[in-house]
């Protein structure tokens, strides 16, 4: 066995000065998974379990940060988060490491209570929803993404079809940078509505006849759809920048039908 | 567009009989995302987020199973749930089913407090864990899944170094059939402490010292990891049959070393 | 820094003897991916990239395995691979590390040409394909899994609705194990040819027409869908065992619908 | 059954006018897998298996694009695609669009046939690379991105235990806008060089004290590890922009060290 050796004393390695003159964007832990209450509109707060990344700008002349302190950050939070919130929570991380800028990025499943559109029953459904919170030297920005699975129908293939018409699980991906109060809830509601028709958890024989009917009377190519989304969230003040996104997972083919709009409204 | 016409009354399709005389081992939903409460062993309950696989038996006069019947009872299950009370759950769903044979899985990240080994500091620990309860014709079988990180280091390579020996994060993964109430925290304890040294959420320095010469003291080839898992297993006789799976990331390599042992207690 | 030492000579730590009576059923490596040409029974010989996973049997008097030997095997290996020649590569991987089981799973994208079903416009498709070869005290068995894309469209969306009915991509699973050769592409036509229809790389509008309308009259539940194609595998004599599994990802939720059947005709 | 009626004649949808005055930014199809063949530096040629996005500008007053064409671009492409060719390729699917600008990504596993550093033993390599290219407005750029599998050990760890010092797999990516030929080898090979040691697909046991000896000798932080690879770029003036990751798989922790450095040389 190799023979032990007098080490260190137990110097902050980190903290020393560093010579090579180049600063890094972002450095801290990624993929920490970490339990946490969420509020919402309807229900007040829900819990659930979010995958977090936490950066910090490190200028050039640092050695390097303190991992363990993001953790720690996780490990004392105890008040439920919310888009309202976030922007404290990204500001206790950069008065914690001492820094000047930073991006926090908190991944979770988000539930809402839907109701089928005939029986009336009730079912969770889940969303993949992202809050990310980036400080510039002091200043904050609030984004938010949220992944909607809908169902599209195809506008050609009803059209050229003597019955029947070819539809498929969607994704929307919503990305937008707020200067308001938006909440999750609402983003998700604009990329349903603008779906050939929304999905549910529960859907009874009434509601099936109901939903294969709306979405055949409301055809969509990936075009469409994204379009249709673009506008809606064109029309919303609070919403500074965003980006949409559509996959939809073509019933046809074994690759997606796939569309993006970015758009920032203060340059454009 | 394509004319309207009348449809068929809402009759239950899936009712009729079917004449190509093949049961279904397993059918029913994948891959459904619910809030859940897990009743745990230090806290009493903790919240998390399962993914839910449900299947019934389908015997061969049958042509269908209720979809939306294994939607509607997470729906309006409200308890927590632990080892304990999986089995009712499974009957509950079999009942409901009208089924002799069914398949229940709930899969979640189970969170453990650890306390640091030399500063006594205090995070949360995440783990995949699955709960799986199977009914065949009235007899309930509960099995127990936990997928945990930890460090092993490499015998060989602190052997034939002059200094250092490659250390990498592996998964031990344990799935146990039980026949008695065993808690996930045994099963997670049993793999933390066969391995080269456990993985905490925050190590101070004084920590970080004391994990790396605990691994560096106690190497292990995956070989070793696994048989020392198994060992522990195979003392305790609340369970009937398991099966360890090690993989280790190899930090010299791109590909894992892996091990795996089944084994059978009441037929070897 | 840590003092330098003199460190063992280079032994081979693997070879010693173990003393904790525990044979390891499966010890090697896994998820190494390598280039490799797979004989196709159209082209001769196509070129992909596989993920390897190499075990052998460990008694439970031998310390370890010699991993890297796995590795060499696959960086010596020059010829094409087929179901056929599988069986020889198995052979020489327990012979080159002297075990007396072994098990060795090879998966990877494979791609059949097809032709669209109007215009006759030729497309590849994707396949996710395994072969999976085993060795019991020098009996070896083969078996082959392949994962087909397809359409489903749902019979009681169709009966109740006015017009129209959800559809949505299902993946159908087949793992079989075979006493004979079978042709990959034999297992996917018997996939693709029991589904409501099969999907294509490139269709032109008047293709559209044609799989929007076999769709249609070709509803299929995930049951029937399942049942059909293990009807297919029961007839077929070279296969001794099965397991088929059938996945709707359906257009109406955010879950999926699955069917599985297992079935062993040597002791069923 | 739902009744057949006259469907309207196979009329082109896609190319009609939209009234909603919005542009999209990208549209095409997603997630399409090809095998391809890609020239490399030391061989000429290899095959491989490549996932493509490939998308382009919609200006507003069009209604959609067509997305058959897309995957007829590579069902007629036969020859070898490097980094080289890449620009034709892009050109080729604006072209066959009718569109100004377009965007083509091509994700797929490289090898590289590595020598063991004391054995010299030969073995290949896994890399995940993409080529990107972007045409706007008729300029083209070209990026490409390696994602390369690394050791790296902690110098805290080193410097305050008295042996060992924890050490796991690291992920590099670098992905650098270039304005001249640089090969993937190239990228590759600056990844490797800056680690505490490179990995390898096959070490026998003097290699393998060699590369415990080496990430000893050479410990480095993740924010050390991201410097040494950005010093690099920053000094080669056939690269115009780049973004470097670096994630550290730590093997005491559950979750990752993660470091990000972006610098455009045009605008700093």
């Amino acid at each position: 066995m190799n023979a032990p050796h007098k080490p260190a004393p137990l110097e902050d390695v980190q903290s020393s000065r560093d010579v090579r003159n180049i600063a890094i964007n972002k450095v801290g832990i990624k993929s920490l998974r970490h339990p946490v209450k969420v509020a919402d509109r309807a229900e007040g707060v829900q819990h659930t379990v979010a995958g977090f990344d936490m950066y910090v700008y490190l200028p050039e002349h640092y050695k390097g940060t303190h991992m363990s302190r993001f953790v720690q950050l996780l490990n004392s939070h105890e008040q439920a988060i919310s888009v309202a919130s976030f922007e404290q929570m990204a500001r206790e991380m950069v008065g914690k490491l001492e820094a000047e800028s930073g991006y926090i990025e908190m991944r979770f499943p988000f539930f809402m209570n839907k109701t089928a559109p005939v029986s009336g029953v009730q079912s969770l459904m889940d969303y993949d929803v992202s809050l990310i919170g980036e400080i510039r030297q002091g200043v904050f920005t609030q984004t938010i993404k949220v992944v909607v699975a809908a169902t599209s129908l195809c506008p050609c293939s009803k059209k050229i079809s003597e019955y029947g018409a070819h539809n498929q699980r969607s994704h929307v991906t919503i990305t937008a940078q707020v200067n308001d109060r938006v909440w999750l809830e609402e983003l998700i509601r604009v990329a349903e509505e603008e779906a050939s028709c929304e999905v549910y958890g529960i859907l009874k024989r009434p509601d099936e006849k109901y939903v294969t009917e709306q979405a055949y009377d409301n055809p969509k190519f990936v075009e469409d759809f994204i379009r249709d989304v673009a506008a809606r969230l064109n029309g919303d003040p609070r919403i500074d920048r965003y980006v949409v996104e559509v996959e939809n997972f073509e019933s046809i083919h074994n690759h997606s039908a796939y569309a993006l709009i970015e758009h920032d409204k203060r340059t454009a």
